[in-house]
Protein backbone atom coordinates (compact mmCIF):
# COMPACT_ATOMS: atom_id res chain seq x y z
CA UNK A 1 0.00 0.00 0.00
CA UNK A 2 1.30 3.67 -0.92
CA UNK A 3 0.00 6.90 -0.26
CA UNK A 4 0.94 9.66 -1.86
CA UNK A 5 0.18 12.94 -0.39
CA UNK A 6 -3.14 10.99 0.70
CA UNK A 7 -4.46 9.28 -2.50
CA UNK A 8 -3.38 5.83 -3.55
CA UNK A 9 -0.60 5.90 -5.88
CA UNK A 10 2.96 4.31 -6.83
CA UNK A 11 4.54 6.86 -9.16
CA UNK A 12 6.15 10.25 -8.09
CA UNK A 13 6.94 12.97 -10.59
CA UNK A 14 9.89 13.02 -12.65
CA UNK A 15 10.46 16.68 -11.76
CA UNK A 16 10.35 15.50 -7.60
CA UNK A 17 13.46 17.42 -5.70
CA UNK A 18 13.52 13.55 -3.99
CA UNK A 19 14.70 11.70 -7.27
CA UNK A 20 16.56 14.99 -8.67
CA UNK A 21 18.25 15.36 -5.66
CA UNK A 22 17.50 13.27 -3.06
CA UNK A 23 16.19 16.47 -1.01
CA UNK A 24 14.07 14.82 1.76
CA UNK A 25 13.95 12.35 4.50
CA UNK A 26 12.42 9.52 5.42
CA UNK A 27 11.37 7.09 8.83
CA UNK A 28 10.95 3.37 8.70
CA UNK A 29 8.74 2.18 11.40
CA UNK A 30 7.66 -0.88 12.65
CA UNK A 31 4.43 -1.97 13.32
CA UNK A 32 3.85 -4.98 15.63
CA UNK A 33 0.42 -6.12 16.91
CA UNK A 34 -1.27 -3.39 15.89
CA UNK A 35 1.59 -0.73 17.34
CA UNK A 36 3.65 1.98 15.38
CA UNK A 37 6.57 1.45 17.51
CA UNK A 38 8.27 4.63 18.75
CA UNK A 39 5.69 6.25 16.38
CA UNK A 40 6.22 9.96 18.01
CA UNK A 41 9.87 9.57 17.76
CA UNK A 42 9.89 9.19 14.33
CA UNK A 43 7.49 12.42 13.35
CA UNK A 44 9.87 14.24 16.00
CA UNK A 45 12.58 12.89 14.21
CA UNK A 46 10.90 13.43 10.75
CA UNK A 47 9.92 17.19 11.53
CA UNK A 48 13.27 18.12 12.47
CA UNK A 49 14.98 16.84 9.39
CA UNK A 50 12.73 18.76 7.52
CA UNK A 51 13.61 22.05 9.99
CA UNK A 52 17.24 20.84 9.11
CA UNK A 53 17.28 21.07 5.49
CA UNK A 54 14.94 24.24 5.21
CA UNK A 55 11.88 21.98 4.14
CA UNK A 56 8.31 23.43 5.40
CA UNK A 57 6.37 20.87 5.72
CA UNK A 58 3.03 22.22 7.23
CA UNK A 59 1.03 18.57 6.12
CA UNK A 60 1.94 16.83 9.73
CA UNK A 61 -1.50 16.15 10.57
CA UNK A 62 -2.66 15.33 7.24
CA UNK A 63 0.16 13.05 7.24
CA UNK A 64 -0.73 11.71 11.15
CA UNK A 65 -4.51 11.45 9.46
CA UNK A 66 -3.10 9.38 6.38
CA UNK A 67 -0.76 7.27 9.19
CA UNK A 68 -4.21 6.07 10.60
CA UNK A 69 -5.62 5.28 7.38
CA UNK A 70 -2.91 2.98 6.70
CA UNK A 71 -2.54 1.05 10.51
CA UNK A 72 -6.07 0.49 9.70
CA UNK A 73 -5.21 -0.82 6.11
CA UNK A 74 -2.74 -3.34 7.36
CA UNK A 75 -4.01 -6.85 7.45
CA UNK A 76 -0.93 -8.42 8.60
CA UNK A 77 0.38 -8.81 12.38
CA UNK A 78 3.51 -7.09 11.41
CA UNK A 79 4.91 -4.47 8.81
CA UNK A 80 7.36 -1.95 8.07
CA UNK A 81 5.77 1.63 7.44
CA UNK A 82 8.08 4.05 5.54
CA UNK A 83 7.33 7.57 5.30
CA UNK A 84 9.40 9.95 2.88
CA UNK A 85 8.64 13.58 2.55
CA UNK A 86 10.83 15.73 0.15
CA UNK A 87 10.45 18.90 -0.41
CA UNK A 88 8.28 18.45 -3.76
CA UNK A 89 8.45 19.49 -6.95
CA UNK A 90 10.73 21.75 -8.84
CA UNK A 91 12.42 22.96 -11.57
CA UNK A 92 15.63 22.08 -12.70
CA UNK A 93 18.33 23.27 -10.63
CA UNK A 94 19.29 23.47 -7.15
CA UNK A 95 17.69 26.29 -5.81
CA UNK A 96 14.08 25.98 -4.54
CA UNK A 97 12.09 28.91 -3.41
CA UNK A 98 10.15 27.01 -1.07
CA UNK A 99 6.98 27.44 -2.99
CA UNK A 100 6.61 23.62 -3.48
CA UNK A 101 4.53 21.67 -1.10
CA UNK A 102 6.56 18.48 0.07
CA UNK A 103 5.55 15.49 -0.95
CA UNK A 104 4.74 12.73 1.62
CA UNK A 105 4.77 9.34 0.74
CA UNK A 106 3.23 6.76 3.26
CA UNK A 107 4.49 2.84 2.30
CA UNK A 108 3.95 -0.22 3.95
CA UNK A 109 6.23 -3.71 3.07
CA UNK A 110 6.26 -6.99 4.26
CA UNK A 111 7.83 -7.31 8.12
CA UNK A 112 11.09 -8.58 6.89
CA UNK A 113 12.17 -12.29 8.19
CA UNK A 114 15.47 -12.62 9.52
CA UNK A 115 17.13 -16.05 11.15
CA UNK A 116 15.39 -16.77 14.47
CA UNK A 117 18.77 -16.92 16.39
CA UNK A 118 19.77 -13.76 15.37
CA UNK A 119 18.20 -11.95 18.81
CA UNK A 120 19.40 -14.39 20.95
CA UNK A 121 22.72 -16.11 19.62
CA UNK A 122 24.00 -12.97 17.44
CA UNK A 123 25.42 -12.07 14.33
CA UNK A 124 28.87 -11.61 12.25
CA UNK A 125 30.01 -8.09 10.94
CA UNK A 126 32.04 -7.19 8.81
CA UNK A 127 34.28 -3.82 7.54
CA UNK A 128 33.26 -1.89 4.89
CA UNK A 129 35.88 0.22 2.86
CA UNK A 130 33.37 2.30 1.67
CA UNK A 131 33.51 5.53 4.51
CA UNK A 132 30.62 7.92 6.06
CA UNK A 133 31.73 11.41 4.78
CA UNK A 134 32.00 14.35 7.77
CA UNK A 135 29.54 16.80 7.10
CA UNK A 136 28.43 18.30 11.01
CA UNK A 137 25.54 19.89 9.16
CA UNK A 138 24.20 16.75 7.54
CA UNK A 139 25.20 14.27 10.51
CA UNK A 140 22.66 13.09 11.78
CA UNK A 141 19.79 13.34 9.49
CA UNK A 142 17.99 10.99 8.32
CA UNK A 143 17.81 12.54 4.58
CA UNK A 144 17.30 10.84 1.24
CA UNK A 145 21.35 10.92 -0.08
CA UNK A 146 22.55 7.35 1.17
CA UNK A 147 24.73 6.24 -1.90
CA UNK A 148 27.13 5.43 1.16
CA UNK A 149 25.09 3.35 2.70
CA UNK A 150 24.16 1.39 -0.65
CA UNK A 151 27.78 1.21 -2.01
CA UNK A 152 29.32 0.17 1.54
CA UNK A 153 26.30 -2.29 2.48
CA UNK A 154 26.79 -3.85 -1.58
CA UNK A 155 30.17 -5.10 -0.81
CA UNK A 156 29.10 -8.26 0.15
CA UNK A 157 26.42 -10.50 -0.42
CA UNK A 158 27.16 -13.49 2.20
CA UNK A 159 24.04 -14.16 3.78
CA UNK A 160 26.13 -15.46 6.91
CA UNK A 161 27.14 -11.63 7.24
CA UNK A 162 24.02 -9.80 8.41
CA UNK A 163 25.75 -6.07 8.52
CA UNK A 164 29.02 -4.30 8.08
CA UNK A 165 30.29 -1.58 10.02
CA UNK A 166 31.20 1.82 8.46
CA UNK A 167 33.65 4.34 9.66
CA UNK A 168 34.23 7.69 8.96
CA UNK A 169 37.44 8.68 6.61
CA UNK A 170 40.17 8.58 9.89
CA UNK A 171 39.18 4.93 10.69
CA UNK A 172 36.21 6.03 13.12
CA UNK A 173 33.74 3.60 14.05
CA UNK A 174 30.70 5.43 13.51
CA UNK A 175 27.45 3.01 12.39
CA UNK A 176 26.44 -0.30 10.63
CA UNK A 177 24.88 0.39 7.06
CA UNK A 178 21.50 0.31 8.41
CA UNK A 179 21.95 0.53 11.88
CA UNK A 180 23.37 2.10 15.08
CA UNK A 181 26.44 0.41 16.76
CA UNK A 182 27.02 -0.27 20.90
CA UNK A 183 29.84 -2.09 22.66
CA UNK A 184 30.00 -2.49 26.42
CA UNK A 185 33.80 -1.60 27.93
CA UNK A 186 34.67 -1.70 31.36
CA UNK A 187 30.52 -1.72 32.60
CA UNK A 188 30.49 1.69 30.25
CA UNK A 189 27.71 1.17 27.22
CA UNK A 190 29.80 3.49 24.89
CA UNK A 191 28.11 4.03 21.40
CA UNK A 192 30.07 6.89 18.62
CA UNK A 193 29.15 10.09 18.67
CA UNK A 194 27.14 10.94 15.46
CA UNK A 195 27.52 14.95 15.50
CA UNK A 196 29.99 14.45 12.36
CA UNK A 197 28.61 11.97 10.66
CA UNK A 198 26.18 9.01 10.90
CA UNK A 199 22.87 8.31 11.44
CA UNK A 200 20.27 9.69 14.95
CA UNK A 201 18.63 6.37 15.49
CA UNK A 202 15.16 6.42 17.30
CA UNK A 203 16.24 2.93 18.97
CA UNK A 204 20.16 4.27 19.50
CA UNK A 205 18.24 7.24 21.75
CA UNK A 206 15.92 4.53 23.53
CA UNK A 207 18.56 2.80 24.41
CA UNK A 208 20.52 5.93 25.71
CA UNK A 209 17.53 6.56 27.84
CA UNK A 210 16.98 3.39 29.41
CA UNK A 211 20.74 2.76 29.75
CA UNK A 212 20.69 6.10 31.73
CA UNK A 213 17.89 5.54 33.42
CA UNK A 214 19.20 2.04 34.99
CA UNK A 215 22.38 3.39 36.07
CA UNK A 216 24.20 2.23 33.28
CA UNK A 217 27.00 4.91 32.64
CA UNK A 218 26.52 6.00 28.75
CA UNK A 219 28.85 7.43 26.75
CA UNK A 220 28.86 8.76 23.24
CA UNK A 221 32.84 9.60 21.83
CA UNK A 222 34.67 8.49 18.95
CA UNK A 223 34.90 4.45 18.81
CA UNK A 224 38.00 2.76 17.33
CA UNK A 225 38.27 -0.41 15.49
CA UNK A 226 40.84 -1.20 18.48
CA UNK A 227 38.42 -0.41 20.83
CA UNK A 228 35.69 -2.35 18.99
CA UNK A 229 38.20 -5.41 19.09
CA UNK A 230 38.68 -5.11 22.71
CA UNK A 231 35.07 -4.25 23.98
CA UNK A 232 33.52 -6.82 25.78
CA UNK A 233 29.84 -6.57 23.91
CA UNK A 234 28.89 -5.17 20.71
CA UNK A 235 25.27 -5.14 19.88
CA UNK A 236 23.62 -2.89 16.60
CA UNK A 237 20.33 -1.74 16.90
CA UNK A 238 17.21 -0.21 14.40
CA UNK A 239 13.91 0.12 14.61
CA UNK A 240 13.22 -3.04 12.64
CA UNK A 241 15.49 -5.51 13.70
CA UNK A 242 15.44 -4.64 17.30
CA UNK A 243 18.73 -5.31 19.13
CA UNK A 244 21.39 -7.98 17.54
CA UNK A 245 23.88 -9.13 19.88
CA UNK A 246 27.37 -9.44 17.59
CA UNK A 247 29.27 -12.36 18.26
CA UNK A 248 31.84 -12.51 15.65
CA UNK A 249 33.69 -8.96 13.30
CA UNK A 250 35.83 -10.66 11.21
CA UNK A 251 38.21 -12.85 13.20
CA UNK A 252 36.90 -11.38 16.56
CA UNK A 253 34.67 -13.11 18.41
CA UNK A 254 32.31 -11.81 21.29
CA UNK A 255 29.89 -13.45 24.00
CA UNK A 256 26.26 -11.44 23.63
CA UNK A 257 26.49 -10.61 27.02
CA UNK A 258 24.72 -9.35 29.84
CA UNK A 259 23.99 -5.35 29.30
CA UNK A 260 23.32 -6.37 25.45
CA UNK A 261 20.58 -9.09 27.19
CA UNK A 262 19.41 -6.37 29.80
CA UNK A 263 18.80 -3.97 26.56
CA UNK A 264 17.09 -5.84 24.35
CA UNK A 265 14.51 -6.91 27.27
CA UNK A 266 14.11 -3.47 28.72
CA UNK A 267 13.33 -2.09 25.00
CA UNK A 268 10.74 -5.14 24.41
CA UNK A 269 9.49 -3.94 27.87
CA UNK A 270 8.98 -0.62 26.45
CA UNK A 271 7.26 -1.25 23.58
CA UNK A 272 4.26 -3.10 25.28
CA UNK B 1 9.53 16.15 -22.62
CA UNK B 2 9.90 13.73 -21.00
CA UNK B 3 11.31 9.69 -21.90
CA UNK B 4 11.07 7.14 -19.21
CA UNK B 5 12.81 3.67 -20.61
CA UNK B 6 11.35 5.17 -23.87
CA UNK B 7 8.13 5.42 -23.26
CA UNK B 8 6.72 9.13 -23.10
CA UNK B 9 6.00 9.46 -19.18
CA UNK B 10 6.07 12.06 -16.16
CA UNK B 11 6.81 9.84 -13.27
CA UNK B 12 8.54 7.35 -11.88
CA UNK B 13 8.06 4.35 -9.60
CA UNK B 14 7.97 5.09 -5.43
CA UNK B 15 10.10 2.44 -5.32
CA UNK B 16 13.18 3.77 -7.48
CA UNK B 17 16.39 3.74 -5.96
CA UNK B 18 16.70 6.93 -8.06
CA UNK B 19 13.91 8.36 -5.38
CA UNK B 20 14.64 6.05 -2.13
CA UNK B 21 18.23 6.45 -1.43
CA UNK B 22 19.76 9.17 -4.55
CA UNK B 23 21.06 6.16 -6.11
CA UNK B 24 21.80 6.96 -9.33
CA UNK B 25 23.99 9.43 -11.79
CA UNK B 26 22.83 12.45 -14.02
CA UNK B 27 24.00 14.52 -16.97
CA UNK B 28 23.00 18.10 -17.89
CA UNK B 29 23.54 19.05 -21.57
CA UNK B 30 23.55 22.15 -23.72
CA UNK B 31 21.01 21.79 -26.66
CA UNK B 32 21.90 24.49 -29.19
CA UNK B 33 21.47 25.48 -32.35
CA UNK B 34 20.89 21.75 -33.40
CA UNK B 35 23.72 20.28 -31.52
CA UNK B 36 23.61 18.36 -27.95
CA UNK B 37 26.86 19.74 -26.96
CA UNK B 38 29.93 17.92 -25.80
CA UNK B 39 27.21 14.39 -26.10
CA UNK B 40 30.12 11.86 -26.15
CA UNK B 41 31.98 13.75 -23.08
CA UNK B 42 28.56 13.45 -21.71
CA UNK B 43 27.67 9.96 -22.04
CA UNK B 44 31.23 8.71 -21.40
CA UNK B 45 30.69 10.66 -18.02
CA UNK B 46 27.64 8.81 -17.27
CA UNK B 47 28.67 5.28 -18.03
CA UNK B 48 32.11 5.86 -15.98
CA UNK B 49 29.46 7.05 -13.06
CA UNK B 50 27.50 3.75 -13.57
CA UNK B 51 30.69 1.75 -13.34
CA UNK B 52 31.83 3.63 -10.22
CA UNK B 53 28.71 3.06 -8.48
CA UNK B 54 28.05 -0.72 -9.65
CA UNK B 55 25.36 0.37 -12.43
CA UNK B 56 25.05 -2.43 -14.68
CA UNK B 57 23.76 0.18 -16.91
CA UNK B 58 23.72 -1.91 -20.19
CA UNK B 59 20.70 0.32 -22.18
CA UNK B 60 23.45 3.01 -23.75
CA UNK B 61 22.16 1.92 -27.49
CA UNK B 62 18.63 2.29 -26.54
CA UNK B 63 19.56 5.60 -24.41
CA UNK B 64 21.22 6.99 -27.45
CA UNK B 65 18.41 6.12 -30.03
CA UNK B 66 15.86 8.05 -27.44
CA UNK B 67 18.21 10.97 -27.28
CA UNK B 68 17.76 10.88 -31.21
CA UNK B 69 13.91 11.20 -30.84
CA UNK B 70 14.52 13.88 -28.50
CA UNK B 71 16.57 15.92 -30.93
CA UNK B 72 13.93 15.91 -33.39
CA UNK B 73 11.27 16.59 -31.24
CA UNK B 74 13.09 19.59 -29.86
CA UNK B 75 11.34 22.65 -31.72
CA UNK B 76 13.10 25.80 -29.86
CA UNK B 77 16.54 26.75 -31.16
CA UNK B 78 18.36 25.91 -27.87
CA UNK B 79 17.21 23.54 -24.99
CA UNK B 80 18.37 21.70 -22.07
CA UNK B 81 18.48 17.78 -21.82
CA UNK B 82 18.80 16.57 -18.69
CA UNK B 83 19.59 12.40 -18.64
CA UNK B 84 19.13 10.36 -15.42
CA UNK B 85 19.96 7.09 -14.80
CA UNK B 86 19.12 5.01 -11.82
CA UNK B 87 19.56 1.84 -10.36
CA UNK B 88 16.49 0.86 -11.38
CA UNK B 89 13.34 -0.54 -8.85
CA UNK B 90 14.33 -2.22 -5.75
CA UNK B 91 12.62 -3.46 -2.78
CA UNK B 92 13.51 -1.85 0.51
CA UNK B 93 16.89 -2.13 1.99
CA UNK B 94 20.39 -0.78 0.78
CA UNK B 95 21.41 -3.95 -0.89
CA UNK B 96 20.70 -4.37 -4.03
CA UNK B 97 21.28 -7.92 -6.52
CA UNK B 98 21.92 -6.03 -8.92
CA UNK B 99 18.62 -8.11 -10.75
CA UNK B 100 17.22 -4.24 -11.20
CA UNK B 101 16.97 -2.62 -14.51
CA UNK B 102 18.31 0.66 -14.68
CA UNK B 103 15.66 3.37 -15.38
CA UNK B 104 16.88 5.98 -17.44
CA UNK B 105 15.17 9.92 -17.93
CA UNK B 106 15.61 12.17 -20.76
CA UNK B 107 13.96 15.63 -19.73
CA UNK B 108 14.30 18.41 -21.79
CA UNK B 109 13.97 22.13 -20.16
CA UNK B 110 14.06 25.13 -21.95
CA UNK B 111 17.19 26.90 -22.05
CA UNK B 112 17.76 29.22 -18.37
CA UNK B 113 17.90 32.75 -19.21
CA UNK B 114 20.72 34.49 -18.11
CA UNK B 115 21.50 38.79 -18.29
CA UNK B 116 22.98 38.96 -21.33
CA UNK B 117 26.02 40.72 -19.48
CA UNK B 118 26.82 37.43 -17.52
CA UNK B 119 29.79 36.57 -20.25
CA UNK B 120 31.53 39.61 -20.68
CA UNK B 121 31.08 41.72 -18.13
CA UNK B 122 31.59 38.92 -15.19
CA UNK B 123 29.32 37.63 -12.05
CA UNK B 124 29.48 37.76 -8.62
CA UNK B 125 30.03 34.88 -6.27
CA UNK B 126 29.26 34.40 -2.61
CA UNK B 127 31.02 31.84 0.06
CA UNK B 128 28.66 29.31 0.95
CA UNK B 129 28.81 28.14 4.54
CA UNK B 130 27.74 24.45 3.86
CA UNK B 131 30.42 22.79 3.38
CA UNK B 132 31.68 20.00 0.74
CA UNK B 133 32.26 16.76 2.23
CA UNK B 134 35.26 14.60 1.37
CA UNK B 135 34.47 10.80 -0.17
CA UNK B 136 37.53 9.75 -2.45
CA UNK B 137 34.88 6.75 -3.64
CA UNK B 138 32.08 9.43 -4.82
CA UNK B 139 34.45 12.51 -5.74
CA UNK B 140 34.00 13.46 -9.62
CA UNK B 141 30.80 11.43 -10.15
CA UNK B 142 27.91 13.71 -10.94
CA UNK B 143 25.64 11.19 -8.39
CA UNK B 144 22.37 12.28 -7.50
CA UNK B 145 23.39 12.83 -3.62
CA UNK B 146 23.02 16.22 -3.99
CA UNK B 147 21.79 17.52 -0.80
CA UNK B 148 24.85 19.55 -0.20
CA UNK B 149 24.64 21.26 -3.20
CA UNK B 150 20.93 22.01 -2.26
CA UNK B 151 21.30 24.22 0.69
CA UNK B 152 24.63 25.42 -0.38
CA UNK B 153 22.16 27.29 -3.25
CA UNK B 154 19.27 27.68 -0.60
CA UNK B 155 21.91 30.27 1.25
CA UNK B 156 20.90 33.18 -0.60
CA UNK B 157 18.14 34.75 -2.75
CA UNK B 158 19.69 37.71 -4.23
CA UNK B 159 19.70 37.85 -7.54
CA UNK B 160 22.74 39.87 -7.92
CA UNK B 161 24.91 36.66 -6.46
CA UNK B 162 25.23 34.23 -9.88
CA UNK B 163 26.86 31.53 -8.27
CA UNK B 164 28.36 30.29 -4.17
CA UNK B 165 32.17 28.53 -3.64
CA UNK B 166 31.64 25.56 -2.02
CA UNK B 167 34.65 24.49 0.03
CA UNK B 168 35.41 21.09 1.59
CA UNK B 169 35.91 21.09 5.64
CA UNK B 170 39.23 22.85 5.95
CA UNK B 171 38.71 25.78 4.07
CA UNK B 172 40.06 24.32 0.55
CA UNK B 173 38.09 25.63 -2.28
CA UNK B 174 36.17 22.69 -4.45
CA UNK B 175 33.56 24.34 -6.88
CA UNK B 176 31.01 26.20 -7.43
CA UNK B 177 27.15 24.75 -6.40
CA UNK B 178 26.63 24.49 -10.37
CA UNK B 179 30.07 24.92 -11.58
CA UNK B 180 33.63 24.04 -11.81
CA UNK B 181 35.49 27.34 -10.96
CA UNK B 182 39.39 28.17 -12.49
CA UNK B 183 41.70 30.92 -11.05
CA UNK B 184 44.75 32.72 -13.19
CA UNK B 185 47.46 33.29 -10.77
CA UNK B 186 50.99 34.08 -12.01
CA UNK B 187 50.00 32.98 -15.69
CA UNK B 188 49.29 29.64 -14.13
CA UNK B 189 45.46 28.42 -14.55
CA UNK B 190 44.36 26.86 -11.29
CA UNK B 191 42.01 24.51 -10.92
CA UNK B 192 41.02 22.16 -7.45
CA UNK B 193 41.75 19.38 -7.42
CA UNK B 194 38.58 16.94 -7.19
CA UNK B 195 39.82 13.54 -6.35
CA UNK B 196 38.09 14.06 -2.65
CA UNK B 197 35.17 16.26 -3.18
CA UNK B 198 33.37 17.97 -6.24
CA UNK B 199 32.45 17.06 -9.36
CA UNK B 200 34.48 16.35 -13.01
CA UNK B 201 32.90 19.02 -14.86
CA UNK B 202 32.67 17.96 -18.62
CA UNK B 203 33.49 21.58 -19.33
CA UNK B 204 36.16 21.71 -16.92
CA UNK B 205 38.34 19.06 -18.89
CA UNK B 206 37.16 20.97 -22.14
CA UNK B 207 39.11 24.09 -20.82
CA UNK B 208 41.94 21.79 -19.09
CA UNK B 209 42.33 20.35 -22.70
CA UNK B 210 41.81 23.97 -24.55
CA UNK B 211 44.57 25.33 -22.13
CA UNK B 212 46.99 22.37 -22.64
CA UNK B 213 47.09 22.71 -25.91
CA UNK B 214 47.51 26.48 -26.07
CA UNK B 215 50.16 26.13 -23.95
CA UNK B 216 48.88 27.80 -20.85
CA UNK B 217 50.17 25.65 -17.63
CA UNK B 218 47.32 24.17 -15.73
CA UNK B 219 47.40 22.44 -12.33
CA UNK B 220 44.87 20.41 -10.77
CA UNK B 221 45.75 21.63 -6.81
CA UNK B 222 44.45 22.51 -3.55
CA UNK B 223 43.05 26.21 -3.59
CA UNK B 224 42.77 28.63 -0.21
CA UNK B 225 40.51 31.12 -0.12
CA UNK B 226 43.65 33.47 0.52
CA UNK B 227 45.02 32.36 -2.78
CA UNK B 228 41.36 32.91 -4.88
CA UNK B 229 41.12 36.40 -3.06
CA UNK B 230 44.65 37.28 -4.76
CA UNK B 231 44.13 35.53 -8.24
CA UNK B 232 44.54 38.05 -11.26
CA UNK B 233 41.17 36.07 -13.04
CA UNK B 234 38.73 33.87 -11.77
CA UNK B 235 35.96 32.19 -14.11
CA UNK B 236 33.23 29.56 -13.44
CA UNK B 237 31.91 26.96 -15.96
CA UNK B 238 29.54 24.47 -16.51
CA UNK B 239 27.88 23.14 -19.43
CA UNK B 240 24.74 25.49 -19.59
CA UNK B 241 26.51 28.83 -18.81
CA UNK B 242 29.95 28.10 -20.62
CA UNK B 243 32.36 30.28 -19.36
CA UNK B 244 31.26 33.58 -16.57
CA UNK B 245 34.09 35.52 -16.14
CA UNK B 246 33.95 36.22 -11.97
CA UNK B 247 34.44 40.01 -11.31
CA UNK B 248 33.47 39.87 -7.14
CA UNK B 249 33.50 37.78 -4.72
CA UNK B 250 32.25 39.20 -1.61
CA UNK B 251 34.89 42.04 -1.18
CA UNK B 252 37.29 41.14 -3.88
CA UNK B 253 37.11 42.84 -7.10
CA UNK B 254 38.71 41.13 -10.04
CA UNK B 255 38.89 42.07 -13.44
CA UNK B 256 37.73 39.91 -16.97
CA UNK B 257 41.01 39.11 -18.06
CA UNK B 258 42.66 37.84 -20.61
CA UNK B 259 43.13 34.17 -20.07
CA UNK B 260 39.34 33.51 -19.14
CA UNK B 261 38.69 35.25 -22.98
CA UNK B 262 40.93 33.41 -24.44
CA UNK B 263 39.31 30.18 -22.82
CA UNK B 264 35.68 31.86 -23.68
CA UNK B 265 36.40 32.35 -27.16
CA UNK B 266 38.12 29.15 -27.82
CA UNK B 267 35.20 26.83 -26.19
CA UNK B 268 33.01 28.60 -28.48
CA UNK B 269 35.10 27.73 -31.09
CA UNK B 270 35.25 24.20 -30.09
CA UNK B 271 31.03 23.70 -30.13
CA UNK B 272 31.18 24.56 -33.21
Amino acid sequence: MVLINGKSADTVSVSDRGLQYGDGVFETIAYRDGVPEFLEQHLTRLLNGCQSLHINFGQIDFLRAELEDVFKAISSESAVIKITVTRGMGSRGYFSDNSAIPTRIIATYSYPIYPENYQSGGVTLRFCEQTLSVNRRLAGIKHLNRLEQVLARNEWSDPAIAEGVMSDDEGSVIEGTMSNIFVVADNVLVTPLISQAGIAGVIRAQIIQIATRSGITVEERALSREQLAQAAEVFVCNSIIGVWPVTRITTTIYSVGFITQFIQKSLSELKK
